[in-house]
């Protein structure tokens, strides 16, 4: 941990929780300065001390870090579409960075990431965490939502969670969704959202059977993920479309999946009757 | 083994492979006598020795294992979609194994097959795998098309054969598609067929980018999986798909997958250009 006097650096893509990071740092008296991305972070970033900045602005993102003191830098909100690179303007200092940018580029995703994280780091800041500044964007192993599960329910969080642990352990996927003590879908490149559509296609095809609500959608981290700039979320749309297509409720890996939209996330889940359950590695929540 | 003087009974449902089980057994001087699904079952099988029977006429069939002194017993052929249980006439035989058909059908499938194995055997029968009277319905290690892989397919061929291992070790499902030597699609309940087309949806969305072919389907046999009933299986289709989305071949694990219709499934990967491979835990094909 670093002092409260240093500015937090908080590089903001999409979506609201950027937002809940400013604002946690802020609640913790820490300085906050935001770059942002321009067009694409929440407007409500511009209430702290901020700068919207283009894709390719990498010199002038270089020159706020120095002027602002910056020690740790978090990276955090969604990006829907990967830029035009062809439509890219860069800056001074962006065409130095080019050559390393570049040999990012051609490494694939996962490489990406980890490259970026490099670079800033051997500029000297130090990556943190968004649930470092915000503890409450992960949940620790109990019931978020719910006060206890059928024993159907319970089975199903038992045989997900555990496929979605090994299945993550051969850097595969984050997510799956059990029904009747049953596999059913495994997450591939697709994402959650398209994977939950899945079960809903199984469903209504009769290859997967059920009434009422059952079985459970699991998602944990991979063993290596960088859990800095690359965590598993959920989130409304995952809550609203558990109960579209008749789960039950959520698995998700206890202070290693991000609960994105918190307040927002459990009223949804309230009032759908959607559980969300964290756990980990030891005895399952309501083992009983 | 048993001799080729006792009869053996083939219980086909639908598709060539029952045909080809039936020539094969016919092809080693072995008696046969074939039990059809009525309206399932090929028409060609009509050639053999042989009496068409609706779901339910389970006294009927089991007189004629007995008339026709049945030692083993191959079940074999696809079921495209379930009876409508409300519409099924029970012949008096059924109604005596009722409490046993029915304890088996409130388990789920894999109960199911184990059970209706388990019941034939009380009876007196032995169930035989096809592939054990007609071998060419599985390949052994090598080349089944192809001559040698690019660098790129090999690479994708080790990544999906040990993830569709490790899947099926979990008691998943028993493909997946690697393409640039990372898993993007694991197979659930939806089955291959839905598999490849998923990929092809993640190819047209850009979430896997390729171009021309590449990528690897691999698909193996579950550990536990009683491959004398339930075998792992590609045919014309699969490979019809795999070409379709892009995909550079299908690596299938070496006598445990089964190639139905082998004669076309290898001729349409000839003329598409797709390579099959059959690969076991030793070292890879064509590693070089």
């Amino acid at each position: 941990m670093t002092g409260g006097g240093e500015c937090l650096a908080i590089v903001a893509a999409g979506g609201s929780v950027p937002v809940h990071v400013a604002e946690a740092a802020r609640a913790a008296g820490r300085p906050v300065f935001v770059i942002g991305l321009d067009g694409v972070a929440d407007e409500r970033l511009r209430a702290f001390p901020h700068e919207m900045l283009k894709w390719g602005q990498l010199g002038r993102a270089r020159e706020l870090l120095a002027e602002r003191h910056v020690g740790d830098l978090v990276l955090i909100g969604t990006v829907k579409s990967r830029p035009d690179f062809a439509n890219i303007k860069v800056d001074l200092g962006a065409v130095r960075l080019l050559p390393k940018v570049l040999a990012l580029l051609v490494g694939g995703d996962d490489s990406l990431l980890r490259g970026v994280v490099k670079l800033i780091e051997d500029m000297g800041y130090r990556v943190v965490g968004a649930h470092e500044i915000a503890p409450d964007l992960v949940a620790r192993r109990g019931f978020v939502v719910g006060r206890r599960l059928s024993a159907a329910a319970r089975a199903d969080v038992g045989v997900a969670f555990h496929a979605a642990r090994a299945v993550g352990g051969l850097d595969i996927g984050q997510a799956v969704v059990s029904v009747g003590r049953r596999v059913v879908a495994v997450e591939g490149a697709e994402g959650t959202d398209a994977l939950i559509e899945r079960v809903g296609v199984l469903k209504a095809s009769g290859r997967v059977k059920w009434t009422g609500r059952s079985g459970v959608l699991a998602k944990c981290a991979r063993p290596n993920q960088d859990l800095r700039v690359d965590m598993p979320t959920i989130g409304p749309a995952t809550v609203e479309a558990v109960a579209r297509v008749g789960l039950a409720g959520i698995a998700i890996e206890a202070g290693r999946v991000m609960i994105a939209d918190r307040p927002q996330t459990v009223a949804l889940a309230e009032q759908t009757d959607t559980f969300i359950i964290a756990e980990d590695d030891r005895d399952p929540v309501d083992g009983g």
